[in-house]
């Protein structure tokens, strides 16, 4: 047995090469906050990238990219729409209830953690229209889901025109949506089609520290400057966490990224079949398998998550090595 | 002329090279959050430089070092007693009223933005102890204060006293605190003598994006940890924190760093006669000097800010090169 | 036709005439807020009827005295564990949010609303001891629930127990505790076994606009002093809620209300047989029957909410009048 | 010596009869919450009152209107410009930071606890417009102001306008509107010429426990709807809030009510010469006298709060006699 071979999750794999080289040669630029040249330039560059005008923030978590756009979106006495099994839910310890000031998460269920017009319809009309209920004021989701699983641009845009129509801010957590894009084979624009903010990841696919909120009206960016600040997320070397954003979208690296992390998860689904939970449309598998299976694995020196009793999760990054990867499907085979 | 020469702010200085190695080095460590080997050394480290125990968190600014460190000692409906010129109340963008929920700072005037227990003690009992009246939950001072200046050991130790005998809470933001701690020639633990919990800056002080919330109280830290959290301040890749943090102590780095500031401060110090508006304790100088001065020191390529419109605020950093400030030290003294 | 007869609410029943009369008589103690000698007598009167040291707060809401009660067990980082259908949950327009500063809501399913040690148990073991997920402070269940039925003191003092095992507090909302009581024929000490805080209802009863929150802990009345000036709710005319409180414990009129709203109740529950979707042990009434049905009993007079397409909610109240209640139960007899 | 002589506190006074007969007269129409006649009758006296369409929420106190009426024109990051004497400054136990989720007071000087467009502006312009200080929102002021002294309408007016110009909300404490009104002997849209939304006091002016918050501007009412639940305000027997605001507004008691009021006021300031600190206004007098004087007066059987070691509180009420107003008078006079 020698080193681990890693699937527990891409949220702590190695900084690539050149967002290390992007942060080195950016020490140089000393202007503070975000009136650096770099952190200047992230409008021009994403706007690019999403073929749309856009305000760009870096911020040092998904967590709170994904609660300062809400907060953008939803007053206090208000709610968000979002799946029960969405990250914001499940996994922010409470942030939203932080950010958004006791707005409240109106839970809808869904195959695979993804919403439809349909199942957000339904929790909608629900609600009845008085002051003794929590009223939604925004609808949010994520690409790719918290199974893996990606949004077609058509089902984004039906939610878009659902949220339109209702009067709802509609936001978008991204933590994985360079995974969904590069499985989608669309256009960033098309992968969150008509969204009114994106939490753009970039720390699982690659970067240290920066996320970017994407704010596609420049009203819910300018409240977001002040949100920001006040959440203690204005850092004051911001040009550190633009040089990882801007070196990620140069050349496409974030989709280069992603395309490896998916194609080491594809390597494996193969294995997989019938034991696979979920369709694999991203970087994870929620694989089918026994304790006795699970021991079989980390006896082969596989480390991964148990996703309960029946379950494993199991994760690739820009980083996994495909040999590990391929030894993973060729072990899961053998099971 | 050629490049600027910048006493605008320590806080977008460069990153000092032995952070650069340490957080190269971290790379390959992937426990996520706070679970890696780095940040578990935190505790030991920063205990034995203060001679203390104590539980050291990470985090990336000072506004939410500063902010979850009082979240743990102060209810929504109390108040923290701190300077009127202070940095939670001047310039976190009201950070304290997010982070406490709408707790209310309590000020306090005082010379060079210090507190002393008569002046704390002033404020406290004008305060009707009635639930018409914000009580106090706790006291925050700053060392260096935001003038620059040190509290001594005594005098940190005797609000310390106080607070214990009006049962509130005793917060220490140390933005600058290796400045003030080589100043004073003392040790890290006399110059937080008694505080609850500190604020230890790394990133004025040659670091990237990190700096230690101390708790000497385990109890705060546990809240600290699910505050974090929840202010989406904990972050996946936190090993390149705990890196930074780590690297500043090895060796004292960070008083090494400081002394240097510290000494450029001082050669200016030394021109600025009468004109200084306070002592020079730190890193900072407040020298009065009228608009014709501060631009013909702006035309010798020297940036800082105004303070106000009889005076010019002139902070120097690790990286502060010492032909810079001997140059202003003569430029100022040809004024 | 003539007057409705109305099966809608207790919510907005008359104020009953000794009521009246004791807030005439207040008129003339002047003294603000809550020093005054009515409600200075509160903590010992209702120390008397629940055979336990209290302190009794006032405040004009059900609203106010379950978020006020849940403020001083639940950190804003944390959790209150209760029914799906609980009344904090889904009909205070959010509230809990707003006095608990974001913490969440952790839902329990169970029959007729009601909680046991089983389900709660279920839902803490789910939650991850970790600061991802949001850890539970407290319990809160419903006496008599949301469907009208009632803990039996065993019951109770179950959940107490598994609250003080796992360091949680205890929340009764007592919206319709009156009703419960008057049931259960035992005593308010026995019907709020071991709990830490009860929202003790007196608008539902009779009252014109003041509850009572009961704490079993003086710690926890302190901090809800603060919290209830600081939500706006501490009266300045306080002496028309402590002495519409103290009428309703002279002589146990509440009991006596009680039991005229649940007799009621009886009569009406006699003739629904199969109908009855919960039992009734209280005023409410949950009762199956079709739109025609329901379009029926209204042709008659009776006014009542729809629950859902299927059922009808028919609550009555201590000034039901006897003949109006008989009415009902011949006309649901007569469907 | 008889029964006491009472000027410590309109704010304890007796409800007025009218009042008592119109809530009596109001406990058979049962609509629960706003849906009752009375609730709805609001909107449409309050609008012949102030000769301007508005939209009248009832409360049950001050405090909650104010933080009601601010939380609809303050984000939680931004602040309220308003007197350092302020009522939601000083003695509302930090209600605007729960209400306003954080929001922060930025507090201006002034002679008389009045604001002026000068000494606003002065606060504004100090502000830096970046997000590390937080930006004003609104503007509040008190008629009358907390020093008994009433703003003329072209006062109000002028600050209207600043408020304007500026993006600003406008709101006015008017907890003493009608004496202010009472005094100026305008109509009551002149004395709130312009705000956007007026806390009008019926508690201290004979009321029992309903204040009314008046939006002139529809959007904002609609918030605050949601806002008046959420905090735990929506009383289930409103009509009783409503009934004694209708009162009051029939055949102007109100302004009947506070011409006593300020009457008594007179006659005693009549006495006060040279002693008076602040013109007398409405029904406060702020009275230099050593601590021997008061302690004259309160041997005579006057009841009065000290303010600071060498003043006192009078304040009359609605229901002052004017027998005591004479002797207080004749007590002062004789000092």
């Amino acid at each position: 047995m020698t080193r681990p071979r890693q699937f527990l999750s891409d949220n702590s794999a190695a900084v690539h090469p050149r967002l290390w080289e992007a942060m080195r040669a950016a020490d140089a630029a000393q202007t503070p906050y975000d009136g650096d040249a770099l952190s200047q330039e992230l409008d021009a560059r994403f706007g690019e990238t999403f073929g749309r005008d856009c305000a760009a923030l870096w911020v040092a978590t998904g967590t709170a990219a994904n609660c300062l756009a809400l907060a953008t979106m939803v007053q206090p006495h208000g709610g968000v729409v979002c799946h029960r099994e969405a990250h914001i839910e499940m996994d922010e310890g409470g942030a939203p209830g932080f950010y958004l000031h006791g707005a409240k998460l109106l839970l809808v269920e869904g195959e695979s953690a993804k919403l439809t017009p349909e199942t957000i319809t339904s929790v909608l009309d629900a609600i009845r229209d008085d002051v003794h209920q929590v009223q939604p004021h925004a609808i949010s989701i994520t690409q790719a889901s918290e199974y893996g699983c990606a949004y077609r641009p058509g089902e984004v845009s039906a939610i878009a025109e659902l949220a339109r129509s209702r009067g709802l801010g509609f936001h978008m957590d991204g933590a994985r949506f360079a995974n969904a894009t590069a499985f989608l084979g669309c256009s960033a624009g098309e992968a969150a089609k008509d969204v009114d903010a994106l939490s753009f990841g970039c720390v699982k696919n690659g970067g240290m520290n920066a996320e970017a909120i994407l704010f596609f009206d420049e009203g819910l960016a300018d409240v977001a400057r002040y949100r920001r600040k006040r959440a203690g997320h204005l850092q004051s070397k911001g040009r550190f966490l633009a040089a990882q954003l801007l070196a990620m979208l140069e050349g496409d690296l974030w989709l280069e990224n992603a395309q490896q992390a998916n194609a080491a998860a594809q390597e494996i689904a193969g294995a997989c079949g019938e034991r696979l939970m979920h369709p694999v449309e991203a970087n994870e598998l929620f694989v089918r398998c026994t304790a006795e299976e699970r021991e079989a694995l980390r006896a082969q020196g596989f480390e991964f998550y148990d996703w309960g009793p029946d379950a494993a999760r199991l994760v690739t990054a820009w980083d996994t090595r495909e040999d590990d990867a391929l030894a993973l499907a060729k072990a899961v085979s053998g099971l």
